[in-house]
């Protein structure tokens, strides 16, 4: 029986799409390689502001309404791991503190929700943090969730309404390509593997992380996030490497447990229980590729997601489905095309 | 069928106390708990000279001793790793050097092996030491072993020999208990767990590492080794912790993986491949425990070797073993009596 629509890749990104597809009424399979894709090392922030960077005002849009879709998603699927606690930017050294509030002043002249905190301001919401902290933001509105509770809730809820999933690909009246880093292969898309390496903290004593908020860090001119979850688990992450291997190397773990433990000096008590390393599926302009794929009809592609696949989910899925039942783009993609790139 | 010898306690002391007990014609059997001991987690430095420690001198003739059994103690086993290549002692700032040099005098002084290296000559034979490194020393005589080698070739050579291996303790003419830190509980001796932290290296590209020598580090004052093995592993450690707990902790890693680089800055491209914590079988005055248990007629000690366990094996095993076929103690033996603590 031939489905309605095949999506290639079983990522948030395409059991997001299958699902929502299944919602309209189509009929849908989901091809999965079995191969741990970029959300399994993914940290899960939802920053549409903290990430949102000089020149990509486009995407920061996306970024900004996708966040807006996420509680009424997380309330969809059930245990994501979502926490509304907000993220905090934190400097170390007057030179951190110069960049970080460079940036914030950009996203603060876009409009976007950041307020600049003083160290007192920073400490009394995290008494954690390092005396040595110079100052920072906050980003109420930047939010995450555990992309390990993300995928398989997903499959669940796709499963649940209708998706079949499928080892070998099939025949289809749509394709969707939304495979990561294997897009490339597939769909002829200029998608490139970003390695990122990543670290699993664990609090010590089985209890909760010693802080509840996101905090992305700025230290001694190391980038570093930190994200607590409810169970104990830090992430840490991440390195930002243009290679395709998949090595775990001791200048990242250094750099990022240095980074972390400047910040907040009490992770070094903490348990490293993982170290790995993903690939994100980069583009030459940071944003994702979503829509119609020039010269190859039935062919839909949703992929280049790169640092933004998990924030991005709730939109791309419901931008895609929308596609695909209706066979025309939604104005928002338009900056998106796969066009833009021949 | 009761045999002459019971050993409790399948590591490398236990193991080359049983083989060469069979050696002796004496029937031997072996008990193995089935749980990594402290060699699971050993580098294997066999440094008799760059470990001679004030106040210590009766422990380091031992040392000094059973390394001068070493070279045919292996040469019997067949591959156990062993290399000959030195140690060099590295510090890197004025204060490490101070207080490298301080032991260093000290060793010399006892007429040990190990020569005072101007940092041109630490760079001519290790080209990779960081160009901050102030100073140093060369200890000729310090070797290595791998202990992931030593273990199972121990046990073949014993099985080989005809000793037997059982899982539970059964009758025996003699009782040696070499049962590392489990040896407080069978024993009544003062062995204290006390853990260390180390970290597995390896080179990137499949090559061996980028230096030969075992390098002993004073860096900012955190202490580290690095021990390079021939098939691209370099094994550096290690925390010494007053903790009974296994856990990996970030600011082990953080700490070992700075002093390591700060001394080799190319490790920080090597793959961390593996991270975790052992328990040394510590002693009140960091010497062995070695001899017949007062009291306890026809059961003999062999346990508490701390950071020594490696470079004790052969030692150990010859007087423990001599112990058991005549029945009188080594002179050897004397300092090491387990009657010491009572």
């Amino acid at each position: 029986m031939t489905p309605d629509v095949e999506v290639v890749g079983a990522g948030p990104i395409g059991l997001a799409i299958a699902w929502r597809c299944t919602q309209r009424g189509l009929t849908v399979r989901v091809v999965d390689d079995g191969q741990p894709g970029a959300a399994h090392a993914a940290a899960g922030m939802l920053s549409p502001v903290a990430e949102a960077y000089f020149g990509e005002e486009a995407l920061t849009g996306l970024l900004v309404e996708s966040a807006k879709r996420w509680p009424a998603f997380a309330a969809e699927l059930g245990d994501v791991g979502y926490r509304d606690d907000g993220t905090l930017v934190v400097a170390l050294t007057g030179d951190d503190l110069a960049e970080a509030e460079r940036l914030r002043a950009y996203q603060a002249g876009l409009g976007l929700p950041i307020d600049r905190l003083r160290p007192s301001e920073l400490r009394d919401r995290e008494p954690r943090l390092s005396p040595r902290v110079r100052g920072g933001a906050f980003a109420a509105g930047d939010h995450q969730v555990d992309p390990r509770k993300l995928v398989p809730a997903l499959r669940r809820a796709a499963i649940a309404a209708g998706v079949t999933i499928a080892a070998e690909r099939g025949l289809a009246r749509v394709t969707v390509i939304a495979a990561g880093c294997g897009s490339a292969a597939l769909a002829g898309v200029p998608v490139r593997a970003v390695k990122g390496q990543i670290l699993r903290l664990r609090a010590p004593d089985h209890g909760p992380p010693g802080f509840r908020h996101v905090i992305r860090g700025y230290a001694d001119s190391r980038h570093v996030y930190l994200v607590p979850r409810a169970e104990g688990e830090v992430v840490v992450g991440a390195t930002v490497e243009e290679r395709t291997d998949s090595a775990v190397t001791a200048g990242a773990v250094l750099d990022l447990l240095r980074a972390a433990a400047d910040l907040v000096p009490d992770i070094a008590e903490y348990h490293l229980v993982e170290a790995l390393a993903g690939h994100r599926p980069g583009t030459p302009d940071n944003a994702p590729i979503l829509g119609p794929l020039d010269g190859r009809p039935g062919v839909v592609v949703a992929t280049g997601h790169h640092r933004h696949g998990i924030v991005l989910t709730p939109i791309t899925a419901d931008l895609i489905a929308d596609l695909v039942e209706k066979g025309v783009p939604d104005p928002m993609l338009a900056p998106f095309t796969p066009a833009r790139f021949t």
